[in-house]
């Protein structure tokens, strides 16, 4: 499958959705059909399935530097972050009543925080700098004192801006706080290594990786306190009820594996990409700005916003011309609202109504950043010639 | 796909897991591979998995006959209880902080509902009676002075006995309290119809009718008030975040539109063999108790408590011998725990320990019947023989 390939079709979308890779798909396919199962069940399938459970549990694991037993299989990345904040927070409610998030966090992250707020916790959001780096003064601030838990993004994918969890973490270790980190958008895509990051709970998501949808999982330390928020049978340790979705896990182990492979293939081939992105979009279509930092950032993501343009009609253009990206968090794209992350880094909302964000996948080419920029150019033109804040512009 | 026909092969633990039917798997399969996307998605990409996502949540509606606007598409069926219950009943607070259920509820109601009783509300458990029936008193009397919600079980999937939720809603109506129902067990099994249930939110299962694992969905009327539990972006009317399962979801609609082609047949094909099983498997073999309603019960289900017996013992002996089964909740039959739900019929914990719970698809026939019980006889007689609760039986 290559999505981005077929006649100068673009699919540079990879942060909204990917095909399952071939052969995460080649393993799910006999478990949905003759090889299904309940790895509850005492008798043979149930034996099967929760053998397949197990080495899926071993393959996500491996790719992020976990131990097998501290997975708990979740269905989106964004239960997983829920389960986080609110399970690891309410946990830990008598230490302290303090949760503390970064500005740039995905809305799984920080509705929850929200959410806690009304429980009359105490939400601190911690800025970022122009590049969307955390920053390191503000957390030490909001340290003092302690806190339940912090929580900071391995990489917002509005702007790819990848922080340096390991040295937050630190901080956080030696206030004693525990550290979740929203590895979303970073793995598979750049190497993850739990000790190094040295973080007490990890999100991670198949599907950026080649996994299929239903399968995510919260990477969890043995010790960290957790209450479940999907509650009922004993899956998971007793800690996500309901049946496991054997075929989905199944695909995610499987890509998993596959991904921990690749990974200095694609810094090697993407990054050039995406660099050559960043740096030619601006020199071929005037007033455009760089969102995230310029090369501390995931390989295979690039985002501009665009001046005196809605991302909505430009991202409609583009498709006309066989070139797919997004605007923001997939998680909102339709939803029309102004980003609170390009918003955390100092942009204007006229400026951050630009926006657009292109996740490449190991497809795509340097002929491609050819054409997504010759296509671009006049549809730039087009709209801004219908903006009539591009002709007020001084 | 024919898990129970192959060389007295009998797969008859329909409830732990079924295979995924071809014709919801051959929706599936290219909505994972190159027909991916997210309807989240501006583009062409994203506009194809809103339409599949659309028709899916018809397809699934008109199973149970409500409106498409009314499903909430969720992970698994457990999560779509544990919405349920905490969601309404948060939800609700102001109005009332008592909580209602049945003593037979499914693990992912009654766990919610204890974490609810730690937040302050008031947890009533109604009994049922010997056949497993809720009684209408008292739910009358759970009523007085009001509650926050009701949630009663259709049926289930331990001891198979339909309650009358259309009468046990009206009382409800009465007082004016939202009832939830867990249809797991009964949602392609026998017909459902929302408007004649007259509940105001049913909790619905791909999986129990031949959907793929992945896909579950919490159908709620408009005007419940409902916090969600997954927090996040906009998906499923802000009431579920986190990326759709298209290819589930859309294989869980396929699936729910062949079952509900299929009910009367159901009925007509599997009721049979199940009256034979409840009838014949306890004049072949003495001390055995049918467990749940003899005849008001889901037509593919027989259930059992086989006396001086554990459970455990003897479904691994018909395992052997081709015979797949379970014993209590597939939630939880590794537990090994006490049933709750045999405990709430009367039963004392040593007959409850030889449950054994037969969940049929229409492969079974009369002469699975036929080859269970010749099977499960010596099976019986050699653990008997080596129970020393047997020998000093009066």
């Amino acid at each position: 499958m290559n999505p981005g390939k077929s006649k100068n079709l673009i699919y540079a979308d990879r942060i909204a959705a990917s095909p399952v890779r071939e052969e995460a798909l080649d393993v799910m396919i006999p478990l949905l059909g003759e090889g299904f199962g309940n790895p509850q069940s005492v008798h043979m399938r149930g034996q099967k399935a929760a053998e397949v459970l197990g080495i899926a549990r071993e393959q996500a694991a491996a790719l992020v530097g976990a131990k097998p037993e501290e997975v708990v299989f979740t269905a989106t990345g964004s239960e997983a972050n829920n389960m986080a904040i609110k399970g690891i927070a309410r946990g830990r409610r008598e230490k302290s009543n303090r949760i503390v998030v970064s500005a740039i966090e995905h809305l799984s992250v920080l509705k929850p925080a929200m959410t806690l707020k009304k429980e009359g916790f105490e939400l601190v959001t911690l800025p970022v700098d122009g590049d969307g780096l955390v920053m390191m003064d503000s957390l030490k601030e909001a340290l003092e004192g302690g806190a339940a838990l912090v929580s900071i993004t391995q990489a917002s994918t509005e702007i790819g801006t990848i922080e340096p969890i390991a040295e937050l973490a630190a901080l956080c270790r030696e206030a004693d706080v525990p550290v979740h980190t929203d590895a979303w958008g970073t793995a598979g895509n750049i190497a993850i290594d739990l000790e190094t990051l040295n973080v007490h709970a990890l999100t991670l998501a198949g599907q950026n990786f080649g996994g299929p949808p239903g399968a995510a999982a919260l990477v969890i330390r043995r010790g960290v306190p957790l209450r479940p928020i999907v509650e009922g049978g004993v899956q998971e340790r007793n800690l996500r009820a309901g049946q496991e979705n054997i075929p989905a896990i199944a695909g995610m182990g499987a890509a998993a594996e596959l991904a921990a492979g690749e990974l200095d293939r694609r810094a090697r081939d993407l990054a050039p990409i995406r660099d050559a992105l960043i740096s030619r979009l601006p020199a071929a279509i005037e007033s455009v700005v760089v969102t995230g930092h310029p090369n501390r950032r995931l390989p295979n993501h690039a985002s501009f916003c665009i001046e005196y343009i809605e991302g909505e009609a430009m991202l409609l253009l583009l498709d006309t011309r066989g070139i797919m990206a997004s605007s923001g968090s997939a998680c909102t794209s339709r939803a029309l609202k102004g980003s609170h992350v390009l918003d955390a880094l100092g942009l204007d909302a006229a400026t951050a109504q630009g926006s657009i964000v292109f996740s490449l996948g190991m497809e795509n080419s340097m002929e491609d950043i050819d054409f997504l920029i010759s296509e671009l150019q006049p549809i730039v033109s087009r709209l801004r010639e219908m903006s009539p804040l591009y002709k007020k512009r001084k």
